[in-house]
């Protein structure tokens, strides 16, 4: 069969997931989450963002959180910085990657940064070139590869370009981001070759949202690609900023269960995602936002 | 690409959603469900199922409801019949179709009826030959095609001994349903495939439950195989009888979203579609089980 045998799953429930929870979660929770995410064998863990704390209180707690993390060897430690200030913040907290956004919708990018996706992508150019000369991986994020908020239906064109200029910036990892989660098989398989142009195999990584159901076809219509890493988040962590009380990331544990359902290796342990999810779930009062993860929470009540 | 152009939906709610809904839902809420469908587009619906009102009281009405609706020119109406006395009881109201059922675990089948699979089988032969005489079409489903909530796995083997034993009395369809919602793509696809030793591409069928969120991916997955034809269930009615709390059913709403999201026709109005869902999750008191619909509604209540 054409599948991947391996796939790496990075976890971006603290960082994505947490980032909007309208109450700011305690640093000793999100420490907890990380350390039974790298224990149910998370290769990777997008902790935190390094954003100014007037604009996202929920991340303020970024230095404390990175510095209480016991660091299992093997684990990358990502966080999102979204300026020159935000690297300069995150650099005593030694991240192994950081994550650097831009929009594949103009109207996304002119809304949201009120400049064009081409000066979007400039201005990241000495934050890629000060975070890579500290020996720093940089992961380059394309919000909006297959809809938009605001302008719909957003071209693979537009996501080719975006991979053109991270790439000629020196952003070293692609990921294509259906931040809203409107894509469909056909169309997210559309925006990642369009990726593939400018990025390896090995360097791209896939985004999905779960708001329409989704990101689980999209997925499976990727891993035919090739493509061998996407990101989730336990219980299914963050809404959906443009859709409130409509699902947002996909979950981990619907992934992992796909995946090792097709036979498909991720190095997680089920059970302990499971249990990470619960441990997060139950702080913030609700059920997982998974699935399997409620099935799975079904039986063992059972 | 090697996706079929047209998709076939057979939607189950008024049938097997309803029919897990603790209180009997009234006669006419059902009938208005059943128009709304039609309405929406719908080619064929499963209304409900002859069975003893003394094992499952929701199903009572299944006179009154197959009398009560205004039937459209070019949709099927098919109903559930467990042996000859349902079979009986249904002639007067003159279904299109009906379905026959017989599980692909031994241990399903003992449990459940008492029997073994080629003897549930063989009890059904009369029936398939009485309804056949009368000119109405028969389709047979087989439960637990990939996973069984008392052997666990289900092997291919035995979806094929099942669908050459419907095939030798005359059951003309082959539905292949995951009842409990553990299949994964690579697992529906081998269990499709060994239906398809005995039914042509144009007889078979798939029946996916969400309960571990894969309902969608294992569409795509048979989409692959030129699998045309799928049952859903508005608004995901019908719950999981073997994890209480957990999804059952696969949202024809979320089918849909996929289906059109790829370029290929179902003729259904997904709005007239989510009204229909809304209409029937008003009435039960819920939201609706479908991401889609939620994330619509969402849209247009915003």
């Amino acid at each position: 069969m054409r599948y991947p045998a391996k796939v790496k799953l990075v976890d971006v429930g603290p960082r994505d997931g947490l980032q909007n929870e309208k109450q700011p979660v305690p640093a000793e929770v999100k420490i907890q989450l990380v350390h039974m995410l790298q224990d149910a064998g998370l290769k990777e863990i997008e902790v935190t963002s390094f954003v100014s704390p007037k604009w996202v209180p929920q991340m303020a707690d970024a230095t404390e959180v990175m510095a209480g993390i016991q660091r299992k060897p093997g684990v990358r430690y990502s966080v999102l910085v979204p300026n020159m200030k935000g690297l300069e913040a995150a650099f005593p907290s030694k991240p192994d990657e950081v994550v650097v956004f831009g929009a594949a919708s103009e109207a996304f990018s002119q809304r949201n940064i009120n400049c064009s996706i081409a000066e979007s992508i400039e201005r990241f150019a000495p934050v890629v070139e000060a975070a890579r000369a500290k020996g720093i991986y940089v992961r380059g994020a394309i919000s909006t590869a297959v809809g938009c908020p605001y302008q719909g239906e957003v071209k693979p064109e537009s996501v080719e370009l975006v991979a053109r200029l991270m790439k000629e910036i020196g952003v070293q990892h692609c990921g294509v981001a259906d931040t809203i989660g409107v894509g469909t098989p056909r169309k997210v398989q559309a925006a990642m070759e369009a990726a593939l142009k400018h990025y390896a195999l090995d360097d791209i990584s896939g985004h999905f949202h779960d708001t329409y159901g989704q990101a689980l076809p999209n997925t499976l219509a990727c891993l035919e690609l090739g493509v061998w890493q996407y990101d989730a988040s336990v219980a299914g962590l963050g809404g959906c900023p443009y859709a409130k009380g409509a699902t947002g990331n996909v979950a981990t544990e619907d992934v992992v269960y796909m995946l090792h359902g097709m036979g498909i290796d991720t190095g997680i342990d089920l059970d302990k995602l499971i249990d990470a999810g619960k441990y997060v779930s139950d702080f913030l009062g609700r059920k997982p936002v998974s699935r399997a993860a409620q099935a799975i929470l079904t039986r063992r009540a059972g």
